[in-house]
């Protein structure tokens, strides 16, 4: 694949106005283009820049809301419900996440529902801004339909991201940000674009048969990991981020590359607490179980036992220390936008 | 396997004897013995009776407290901290999940987190209890090294369920129980005892290497599920329910069968929300969300779709109408701790 390089201010200032010229506020365009880079500078592909022209066209099509008014209902000190008037996801999921802060420092847990929200890239940034005020975190949203409940022929489970983020006492936080399927489906998405290969055993075509061809495995079903236990935390997550906020479920959540017949109406659940509700060593505590896990002899070949964040904590350090490298496709999308 | 039939109320009442001749109260005696038999109903032979002679066995080596001095200590209307004085871990978990619904009543959630406890059995007979007082819950509890973290060649995680159970509208509840292994350690424990075969895939003997041998498998490691993904999972599970409880962690909960060389201080942690925070009509969107999902095409062979906990809800309708079969060695341990 080809890549173009740009300085990260150069590029977050382009996003930052093309966003605005589609209508969002400069406050709005700059949460987003920073969700944007982020996801670039971890290498998490998928869910970049890639996606900036279907949010630009989403938007367009009037099935996002770049002036959203979005409503923050108090359910009570711990607990509240966002309104996101079909928002960005960015913008709605900033403002839950730094509610459910507030909340959880107020009382020591938060929990944040949200609903009429999108796409909001990664679970790991919002996870981030939680656990860099001292809190434990569990985030959960549903997504459009990519994998089959366990003993279905057909799509309805999104890859229904499961994530937990907890402080560790060092600079690098502990992030799961696991999506229940075998791989992303932006991950895909990327490969179909640039004509690659996906692994073996992670997708069917539409027929059921197993396939390693990316644009025949947007069109079948994903795989879950481990059968009907990913099935049953999939379906989990859909009950969490879906029928208990408010927001779409049960498959009904729109493609947003291909379906622009109205909003996604996501829903997503933050919840958060403080880390010494329990126990005044929190951070003694989990360093030292760091320390005992990344002590146990390894796998040939392993140089280190790793905790989930800590690779992805590493890219975005190098990546942010030198210009972001983009696919030349992107590149294209962006000229185009720009004008 | 040989087995013998008994009536439900006998054996209960011959349990309840047991462990009151090791020195339980007749309310925790019938507390424990509830647990028990519900393992056996629902076909979750690994958590049911093979374990009686385990858990007298601790009691009389003084590591597990017969007469506990259990203390809730309050933090909040909402959070609950559970100081469990080495109960058998029925007990403790017992006061946690009803704590969890009172704070949930109270407030719309309720979080309870327990240490000094033991092995409670299974996490979704606790779920069970807050369903049918309408509440979501979330459970998690950690265990006795069996699997190896991701790139590790030596155990240290438990099985470490991860347990989800909400109200359906309709009278069988929706539990997720799933452990983050590829087979309950339970299980491969009764399949030793029984000289029978484990599956393929599931666990590697004591050289790593991949073994169908129950017994061998005991004494090496299990494999988690989805490679990385399942082990960011175990590793949530033993921060949620022991870093942050204040119980063991980092694998220093001991085997009960094996180790009793101290109690195990496992941490158990519950927490539990209203269905109606954000939305009135819960139950009529998650009856629309698994009707909309069973009606969806079938790969070849499969009757139904089902939800987590459906199958263990027929199976226990079913044997509750029957008298109970237990394996002919189990009955011997019973006349054997009788008397």
């Amino acid at each position: 694949m080809e890549k173009v390089k740009l300085e990260t201010n150069i590029l977050k200032r382009e996003i930052v106005n093309i966003f605005k010229k589609f209508g969002l506020s400069s406050n709005h365009a700059s949460i987003s283009a920073n969700a944007l880079i982020n996801a670039e500078l971890v290498g998490a592909y998928g869910h970049g820049l890639s996606r900036l022209k279907m949010y630009c066209d989403r938007i367009k099509k009037k099935v996002i809301n770049p002036k959203p008014k979005i409503k923050i209902k108090k359910i009570s000190q711990s607990i509240s419900h966002i309104y996101a008037n079909n928002s960005i996801g960015f913008v709605a999921a900033d403002i839950a996440i730094k509610t459910a802060i507030k909340n959880a420092k107020k009382t020591g847990i938060g929990m944040v529902a949200v609903k009429n929200s999108g796409h909001y890239g990664l679970s790991g940034y919002y996870a981030e801004q939680a656990v860099k005020k001292n809190l434990v975190t569990m985030i959960y949203t549903n997504a459009p339909p990519a994998v089959a409940p366990h003993g279905a022929l057909k799509s309805l489970f999104g890859t229904n991201p499961i994530c937990f983020g907890t402080p560790t006492g060092s600079k690098i936080p502990f992030i799961l940000d696991t999506s229940i399927s075998m791989i992303n489906r932006g991950k895909i998405r990327v490969a179909a674009r640039n004509n690659q290969k996906i692994p073996e055993g992670v997708a069917l075509d539409k027929f059921g048969r197993p396939t390693t061809d990316a644009k025949k495995a947007l069109k079948g079903v994903q795989l879950p990991i481990a059968g009907f236990r990913g099935s049953g935390l999939a379906w989990m997550v859909d009950i969490l981020s879906g029928v208990l906020t408010g927001g779409n479920h049960a498959g009904r959540v729109k493609d947003p590359f291909d379906d622009f017949s109205g909003p996604q109406n996501i829903g997503h659940l933050f919840i958060t607490f403080k880390t010494n509700l329990f126990v005044k060593n929190y951070n003694t505590r989990i360093k030292d179980n760091i320390k005992k896990i990344k002590k146990l002899p390894r796998v040939k070949g392993i140089k280190e036992i790793m905790y989930p964040g800590q690779n992805k904590y590493k890219r975005l350090k190098t990546n942010s220390k030198k210009k972001i490298k983009i696919l030349t496709s992107t590149k294209k999308d962006l000229e185009i936008l720009k004008n």
